[in-house]
């Protein structure tokens, strides 16, 4: 009588959640980012190969709250004081690292026929920047101290919010179903001002609010305040038509500053660990490999390409009398889609605004804008890594 | 087009873990566990006060996999090798602690013309000790090194076991829906040698493997085998016909000697903090305070004072020639029943083989205790805290 659900539920969480952390491993060990083995796990076991796990209404909802908690991490760990310190340079190579890939990606797919919402869907996937899998490279190579690594780290950081915004609009035109010109200027300021207050107003309140969180009785007081805002302004996010996640990552950006006080990352942390995969899962197993044939693919290979080249063309153009070093260093640098695409996806996908290919399409074009990002990164920076470690 | 779902499952999630941490704090604030304001706050929001949330099948979920992280964190602050060294007088005072409250549990059901499958719910919902809720009392009162606070905790910590033991056995008795002597008896068997193993062997285990997990190359690699292991043996309990939870447990008891160096406690408890209020919100929320009339509100006071009783009684005998002092502080300290009569509890009325009457019973019965316990317990270590004080 004990009924079904559980077992099947345990058994799928188990499943999911071992796939992907061994396949992130194994491509760690060949030192590709970690998140596409979580993917390729989804795309492995999910419906569309092998068929062995149908991702239910639960782990759905997992997947869901999985995202809240990357976007959630992604803020806690940039510092709104940082972004305001950090100078004209990264904010226009922000913004020309997103005005160029969107006007690329979106012209290209109006060209070649597709409707106008499905070409501003691929258009915005292509904008942000994972700050997630630069960070980490940059980190490996030991150079984030460097003059070009700290104009990187500022634009990419940027260049989220951007993406944030764009996503906001992007989640507003899924609500309405096409682009209504009037709603999308709407959307546009409602997620200016939200990601403004959020950026310079709510850090102060947080700072006023810090003594009375630290008198609570509870036990991880600050973790729980944290996570109950973070909730909350999902859940505002969402309900004033933007998308949940951009309300996570700005309840992220707000407890930035506090966050080492607090030791807050590392919790946050383990909460994702736990939760993501169910997340990158659901993204590979919604990815039908199959469709990649003929226009689909050439599709793909075009707007991968387009991704590449206008990330280096964007952000290399602010600091062009820089030389060439920095330009390639600065646009390899800003070429990493991550997490941020693939939840412009996704949200696409079930809101049914964006068909099968043209998902198929951004996972694509992020996965390997994040497998080659890496090791040109390495090459690029050879300089920069001896210097940081004859300074020693 | 943005389905209604994602909304709807944020302001659910918000508003529940809210409702939870806030009730939490005001009764910590009244020094009464903050466990207990996670259910009243699901007693009031949920359908059968105000009916603001109806727990829907996401929610039950969080709360199943919620139930398992509780029960996986129990397991991770109880080292086997404490429980293997601990002594007689502790297994002992388990084992009379486990026998006169269910004797008396499922006899006065019986009494009362309750059916046998009940009557076994509500004794073994009876059975379990709350290690949780006895440690933080005893260390709040820093006495955790006397004798008495040492007896206690080994006494609880096995209990939590046999209680385990016992829920497999309800679990196995939901299954067949009935009390079958031959099934119970391979029940009891399988429980127990799955408890054997897991104490004996299975850090064992863990010790050989651990040189391999920290080579490993994804980031908090302890962690995340960690967790797949709690998964798999959640699973596994649930397949061979116990409960999910009891691999959880296990799980973490497997990896309790290694968890300060892999400093798995905090990351555990973060991931706690996020899901467990959905379980204890979910165990309010199934709570129909309406219930409490003529009958049941006599046989609940019943059935508490002999929770009490028994415990007093059951686990006072062991120790009785070390006088009144002693008897009624282990008695006292065992009284606390917690997390895991009220999963039996909630096990039981998922599987429709426990009114919810009984259930309302049970949940009356684990508040009660809880609440009584701390204030005692104060009282009468009056003197242990005085010598702990003048010793430093």
């Amino acid at each position: 009588m004990m009924s079904h659900g559980p077992e099947t539920l345990l058994l799928d969480l188990f499943a999911i959640f071992l796939a992907a952390k061994l396949m992130g491993e194994l491509l760690e060990r060949v030192r590709v980012p970690a998140v596409l083995g979580e993917i390729l796990a989804g795309v492995a076991l999910g419906p569309y190969a092998l068929g062995w796990i149908h991702p239910s209404d639960t782990i759905t909802s997992l997947a869901e709250i999985g995202a809240i908690f990357v976007l959630f991490n992604a803020g806690l760990e940039t510092s709104s004081g940082d972004l305001i310190r950090v100078g004209k340079t990264a904010l226009l190579v922000a913004l020309a690292g997103v005005f160029f890939p969107f006007l690329l990606g979106f012209g290209y797919m109006k060209l070649i026929g597709d409707l106008t919402t499905e070409s501003v869907f691929v258009g915005a996937a292509m904008v942000a920047t994972s700050v997630g899998i630069t960070a980490r490279v940059l980190a490996d190579l030991d150079v984030l101290s460097s003059e070009l690594a700290k104009i990187i780290m500022g634009a990419a950081v940027f260049d989220d919010i951007l993406g944030m915004v764009m996503l906001a609009v992007v989640a507003g035109l899924a609500d309405t179903g096409g682009v209504e010109w009037v709603h999308l200027g709407v959307l546009v300021v409602e997620a200016a001002a939200f990601a403004l207050f959020m950026i310079l107003v709510a850090p102060h309140i947080v700072r006023k609010m810090h003594a009375g969180v630290e008198r609570l009785s509870t036990r991880n007081a600050p973790l729980l305040v944290a996570l109950a805002i973070c909730l909350l302004l999902s859940w505002v996010a969402a309900r004033i038509g933007m998308a949940g996640i951009i309300g996570a990552f700005f309840a992220g950006l707000m407890f930035a500053d506090l966050a080492p006080r607090w030791n807050l990352l590392p919790k946050a942390h383990a909460i994702n660990e736990f939760l993501a995969p169910f997340f990158f899962f659901s993204i590979g197993a919604h990815l039908n490999l199959k469709l990649f044939t003929g226009g689909v693919l050439k599709t793909a290979l075009v707007i991968t390409a387009l991704a590449i080249v206008s990330k280096v063309v964007g952000c290399g153009l602010p600091v062009a009398k820089r030389g060439w070093h920095t330009i390639l260093g600065v646009g390899v640098g800003m070429m990493p889609r991550g997490e941020v695409a693939l939840i412009v996806a996704l949200a696409g996908l079930n809101a049914q605004i964006v068909s099968e290919s043209n998902f198929a399409i951004v996972v694509f074009m992020t996965a390997v804008t994040t497998i080659l990002a890496p090791p040109i990164l390495r090459c690029l920076l050879r300089e920069e890594r001896e210097a940081a470690a004859s300074s020693r």
